[in-house]
């Protein structure tokens, strides 16, 4: 993979030049695009900027995200050859900052769950995980040190695992989604990918212009609660050994750690999390689900079928347990820094019917909270496997510091 | 002013057919169209539903709002001739409800300050009030009974004050705002105009399937609490004199009545309005801002180029005042069922350099809370002035009760 920290110092140093550096993502992706599948579209003469923290840095953009310089195509024939006027604003963040946008990265139709062909950069038989498929099988190829996804369910967190990568998604609102494809308003949450944890913080640090999420010196003595979600169902052997082997390495390193049990209304939280996102989603897609029916993915489809009946009280019944749950997890903060969960069910399904599971991420998306994830080994297949790192509202820094005392101490 | 009650009673009484009262609109606009210049584009051949609770309702749309049968160009050169693929969710609700989109009103760019060439349907040397001009003059000089605009700041209510028509900003996100071109997205809010408050509660009951919106029995003994903003600075005496009648004749109807100081972190908040506002516009706006400066319309380039140096961390501090006044607002709302306040400084200002002040509609946007329009009087001029009604994050339900009591009383 390519490292933008270590992009950003050659660069920085003159070692390399930002074209250069640009140069090599167009390489990569020249070498691994056909067997990968991550590009929905790219600029092969993209040029470096001179200036800003992230010149000389490519980055893949999900196609759902508007840019004025690729169509944008949301992954489904609704949108073929749609064009928007302008870019997102995360789209002008990243230029503004210098990064260079080096293509549009695949998408599960409208970020819900009809796959794309993308493989899994570490064992093509097996899917890169989804929504954000593209973005996270480019990083994980080598051919981006950065890429742009979306979670509005798991689809930044799971595919990071899957694909063996570190990625974020940042406090709800962090990074606006202006000019994304919304799925649900409550829950979409625009995500990095990038090599590692002090690659996202620069990444994040940069779009943001919040220097305090730049890494310090690695937290110490974190305060650690593990917790495994029992509500969303038990784990496969391969993330249970994933939790395993990262509770041991942190607590090795100095960290306090201990079980927690998230309290019933967060456990309710978890249950509600669907009705919240299809309530929205039906009012999100309305034009497409009226007057495009037929052409809909039928994935998606189908869970609008079946979510119609949907009542505004039975959404309005789960957003206050939703407002509840966040004011319950609020207190748990005060006793852990960070919380230590499950990234995915386990290691990346096999084939790419099934973009995989996202049951241990819907909660942390309805909570607003931010998440990170962090590779901890590879299993059978040559799959990764990841855990998720989860801060309290609003606390990135705390996240990301967390998370990589946690993926320090997996290498120690 | 055409009446939706009225119109959709007829319909149901088989007096009136859907079409001709669709027609009813276009021959409206057709006769009073070329003086108030309420439209950007419309459809003279527009015809009416079947069915549905709003068939045979003419509705104006907010030229910031995505339409796909019309361009939707943003009252700014940077978006002209855009035609937008599909419809944003709040027009697929409406045609979900019968009703038939009869054109796009003005808007000032971006829903900013930089006036359109609408006019004031009472007194055509007065301005409407912005950003929604069209949409509330387009009711206002009785062209629709239906239109729907969008409040960042005083953006439905205070044009509805000038025109002499209701209108609600309802709750944040009663009404999704996806597809609606974004300024502040913690702040960004549709709101609707009609003729009455009644026809108000219809359209927004249509609108998201809530029949609880729908009016009971009048509310019999409302307990108001009257606050003045004093934080706001003074209104002129137009606006006094209003809230003065509004107030009477709700206690002469029965309501208890009473004067309420807002708490002071309330008042705070009030002044960290533009803080959210601009903080999140630098984003939103982002793409015009960098790529298209000379573009942009003079008043809003102005407020950006202003507001460039507002920190990350104010922007957090101006949030978690918002959310500490939203609480004490909360507490508030146990004593009194609404609270009564101006809805402008004065009557609609004179010439159409300016589109009026938003300075005693700005905390309740920031706050949530749904707020009608409730006209009061003729001032000198011709000009209406009304008062506003707003109730607790939420309750859209007492909210339109209360402003119907408060609008019952004053004709009584």
């Amino acid at each position: 993979m390519i490292s933008l920290a270590d992009l950003q110092r050659r660069i920085e140093s003159s070692e390399l030049s930002p074209d250069a550096a640009v140069a090599q993502s167009v390489q990569a992706i020249a070498a691994h695009e056909k067997t990968i599948g991550a590009f929905v579209c790219r600029d092969a003469n993209v040029r470096a900027a001179s200036k800003g923290p992230l010149r000389g840095i490519a980055v893949g953009i999900k196609d759902i995200i508007d840019t004025a310089d690729f169509p944008t195509e949301m992954g489904s024939k609704i949108y073929r050859g749609h064009q928007p006027r302008g870019d997102a604003p995360v789209v002008t963040l990243l230029k503004q900052a210098g990064a260079s946008i080096i293509g549009k990265t695949t998408t599960t139709a409208f970020a819900a769950n009809d796959p794309t062909p993308t493989v899994n950069p570490r064992n093509s038989a097996h899917t890169p995980g989804g929504s954000s498929s593209g973005s996270a099988a480019a990083v994980g190829a080598g051919m981006v040190p950065l890429a742009l996804g979306t979670q509005t369910g798991g689809s930044v967190i799971r595919p990071a695992s899957y694909c063996g990568v570190a990625a974020i998604k940042p406090s709800y609102r962090l990074l606006p989604t202006v000019g994304v494809k919304c799925f649900s308003w409550t829950l979409d949450t625009v995500g990095l990918f990038a090599a590692g944890v002090e690659d996202l913080a620069r990444g994040l640090s940069a779009m943001t212009n919040r220097p305090e999420l730049l890494l310090g010196a690695a937290a110490r003595a974190p305060r650690i609660g593990v917790v495994i979600q029992e509500f969303a169902g038990a784990p496969e052997a391969d993330s249970a050994a994933a939790l395993q082997a990262a509770m041991k390495a942190a607590e090795r390193a100095g960290a306090s750690v201990r079980a927690l049990v998230l309290p019933d209304i967060v456990a309710e939280a978890w249950r509600i999390h669907p009705i919240v996102q299809d309530f929205e989603a039906h009012q999100a897609f309305a034009w497409e689900y009226r007057a495009n029916y037929d052409a809909m993915p039928p994935l998606l489809r189908g869970r609008l079928d079946e979510s119609v009946g949907i009542k505004p009280a039975e959404y309005d019944a789960a957003r206050s347990v939703s407002n509840r749950a966040r004011k319950a997890l609020r207190s748990l903060f005060e006793d852990v820094d960070v919380l230590l969960t499950f990234s995915a069910p386990g290691a990346a399904p096999k084939g790419l019917a099934s973009t995989g599971e996202p049951r241990f991420n819907l909660l942390w998306t309805l909570m607003g909270v931010p998440c990170v994830n962090v590779p901890v080994y590879v299993a059978a297949g040559g799959l990764p496997v990841g855990v998720q790192v989860v801060a309290r509202f609003g606390d990135d820094a705390g996240a990301l510091n967390v998370a990589r005392f946690v993926e320090g101490a997996l290498k120690g």
